[in-house]
């Protein structure tokens, strides 16, 4: 029963409206995937210029449907950092996956509100599924597998924090922190994702309650430091709770030693959290699995989807085998919350997760998956991880030095010439090949202090002729800097 | 440059695969879009059959991706309580906008990263516009306004609750909770939202922090038993910091007196947070307006964008008149942040929310209130307060009792004739009226424990006939309840 719309009120589009919208929404899509090679991959519009698109959007003066579409894509095209990019090479966005993207707009259309299991049984099965899969190829037992879509990352490690202190110190629940006996402290590496900084403050632990242990030479957790800094910590009052593993470190990929945590974590009776938010997806390639080894010891495991599974933004997947601790820490009740249906096993989202209403997040990654298949993923991790390979070897041949050792697609590095470039130089060097628009690369500091430049392949479009384009691209800014330093030393002199 | 594409990897589609892709889920999402009415508004599925449903989703047998929509469509479109429904009564989750719906393909085709200014400077300042625009509405200095988008109100009340710990407690930065003086407490009203339990508990406060004020006739904050409790608790040694007023309750869309609550919280120097997630909307409505007078002295505004400005799910939007302390409360460095640029006002996202990156939320909310403009949500939400009213007097009509009063299109009723009908009774009256497939309506409670129906004008579709078939579906159930019961008398007799 398609009934004519009415005149009034305005939130409504007519069915000419609509068809013209889908198919102006198609194309613009269309065109920005088929040819976001030509794009460059970044420019630096002036803050003014970006201010100056949105005048446009003026609510007194409403606008077509189309035209908005059209202002915004152009507008995006024109002045993002193309993370799609096949030579983006910085912080790990994905290209999306097609059928990731007609996801987002399905669950948008359907609009379902995923609180409770009755108000959308499929759904929150979906999210189940998909969470048990993911479960099992960890090692988990599929059958105990629980967790929550979240957000991100930082919102699944900080549901960790909660899930640990739960666990540990039930009497939070009621008093909070002020009736725990000691203060909670938690360890994470020196490399470990920020997030954690966040999350300690959030749950009211402040930052001190974070221990930094230091790493080895590959970036790894210490777990000698690890040993005797719970120890000190007991001596002195403190109550330990968590260990964070990370496999997969954002500054370059380095996996803590997994097995050796989880064996202190046991002996300790401390919680052990595994953020593996881009590392993790190496567990579904067979011969990248064992860099992983000791992962399914862990009581819970962050991973972002929107990551290395190539869904868009944002799809953290927060995973345990603790099914009654998350469901303490979350539990809630209120007048309008539906019953729990009696014989669903399923638990009503809500009761395990930060939120009451939310996106349904899943539903990205069940398509994703479901088209492309196991084999699909595997393909293409293992296609990018040789992409990585390549890299690190055409870096190599050119005369630049990789300072990180990982099986992860991602290069730290410096010239192999001028070691002791400062951080100035490496800005400048990183500044002239994102000026370029050929590739956009970072710099960071492993070892707390040494800068370099960093490359991460983040696309599953990269190829070859895309690594030579960034390695040529480096080496002109290198010899451009390296003019001026000369130039500079001649006027010197 | 369309470049022709490689065979595998296999997440990779072909330009012929992508474009039957875009074209199925235009056709997808219009059927379900133009059909809507003439489905049921929900159907109760068997846990069993929800499952077998997802049984066609086994990752090792890879399917088409158009079939993979198809499937997915299919299986919502069977189960889920259509909240887009016009007949859809219940807790508020809106009809999409339909620009809405595409600019969630949008987001996640261009996939923008918004953790940092550089990163994605139209989505940052797109989202800019929209919370200084917002906050206009609410009598906020606009060039003072600041703020943050979030996955939902639960997250934006959860920043409200940090940033005001922040703002009173500063120490609690570096040494948490067990480092403040005095435990912190805070006051809602009994008839809050209940994301302020989770909040209390996630922020390491405990639940007993919460102190639940009581509401009067009108179910709103009863101020003089807020002045008695900070009384009460300073005397006590208890660290008072917040008060939160909530305009539009979920339960009864009572709005607290928040003129009086800012009077307070200024004497006694406490954050005032108002919960407007979905009655805020009504600030856009000139003869509504006066409804939320005092809003524009509150310190910080949850608003739902994905309620009553009818964008898809998540779009909750935390607004503050402080953004030092908001970014005080979320601030990080880590060695890959990228440093803020210089000459750029607006702060970079990730130092004033609890995420790193994210997606772009506030694209749908840009989007719709660029094509509807502010006259189109003007008239939008007006017309639906006028549903509301319209429905108050057909209930009212047909010998329902209306006992909540409220300006926003939300009743809460009982039966005229059996006012002391169990909370069972209504229990058999809502499931008559949801297997109906006519409606969707759902019991609650007011006042702590009077059981009641509750109906809530949530479609900006839901026209007068649609509250007939509402009026007449409950007519049918009651007198079938009646019927049940006559005889049971009878048997009994």
């Amino acid at each position: 029963m398609n009934q004519p719309e009415r005149e009034a009120p305005s939130l409504l589009l007519s069915a000419e409206e609509r068809a013209k919208l889908w198919s102006v929404l198609g194309e613009t899509i269309e065109q920005y995937v088929a040819g976001i090679r030509a794009l460059p991959v970044s420019t630096e519009p002036e803050p003014e210029a970006v201010r100056a698109l949105l005048r446009g959007f003026d609510f007194s003066r409403p606008m077509a449907a189309e035209e908005a579409i059209r202002l915004v894509a152009d507008a995006l095209a024109r002045t993002q950092v193309h993370t799609p990019h096949p030579r983006y090479y910085g912080l790990f966005n994905p290209t999306p996956t097609t059928v990731g993207i007609a996801a987002d707009a399905l669950v948008a259309a359907f609009n379902p509100q995923l609180a409770a299991w009755k108000h959308n049984p499929f759904a929150v099965e979906a999210e189940r599924h998909v969470i048990r899969e993911l479960g099992s190829q960890f090692g988990y037992d599929r059958a105990q597998t629980t967790g929550v879509m979240t957000s991100g990352g930082s919102e699944a490690n900080h549901t960790a924090l909660l899930a640990a202190l739960w666990s540990a110190f039930p009497e939070l629940d009621a008093g909070g922190l002020r009736a725990v006996g000691a203060q909670p402290v938690f360890y994470v590496s020196a490399e470990s994702h920020h997030s954690f900084h966040k999350a300690s403050r959030m749950c009211g632990l402040g930052s001190k309650a974070l221990r930094e242990i230091p790493v080895d030479a590959e970036l790894r957790m210490e777990t000698s430091a690890l040993e005797a800094a719970i120890r000190e910590d007991r001596k002195h009052g403190f109550a330990p709770f968590l260990v964070v593993g990370t496999a997969g470190t954002t500054n370059a990929g380095s996996i803590d030693p997994l097995g050796e945590i989880a064996a202190i974590t046991k002996r300790e009776n401390l919680w052990f959290h595994t953020d593996a938010a881009w590392g993790g997806a190496a567990a579904l390639v067979p011969e990248l699995r064992p860099a992983l080894e000791g992962i399914d010891s862990a009581d819970s495991i962050t991973l972002d989807a929107h990551k290395w599974l190539s869904v868009p933004m944002g799809a953290g997947i927060f995973l345990t085998r603790h099914r009654e601790i998350l469901e303490k820490t979350f539990h809630i009740s209120a007048a309008y919350v539906p019953p729990q249906a009696a014989g669903i096993e399923a638990a009503d989202p809500y009761g395990s997760s930060m939120h009451w209403s939310r996106r349904f997040i899943g539903l990205k990654i069940l398509l994703s998956l479901a088209v492309a298949g196991w084999d699909g993923y595997a393909q293409t991790i293992r296609a990018m991880t040789k992409m990585g390979e390549e890299l690190r070897a055409k870096l190599g041949a050119a005369g630049w030095e990789v300072v990180n050792r990982t099986p992860l697609p991602i290069c730290c590095f410096r010239d192999g010439q001028a070691r002791q470039a400062s951080a100035d130089d490496l800005e400048t060097l990183v500044r002239e090949v994102v000026a370029s628009g050929q590739a956009w690369i970072s710099t960071t500091r492993v070892r707390g202090s040494v800068p370099v430049l960093r490359a991460c392949i983040t696309s599953y479009r990269t190829d070859s002729d895309d690594l030579d384009l960034l390695v040529s691209s480096l080496n002109r800014a290198r010899a451009k800097l390296g003019a001026r330093a000369t130039k500079r030393a001649r006027v010197e002199a």
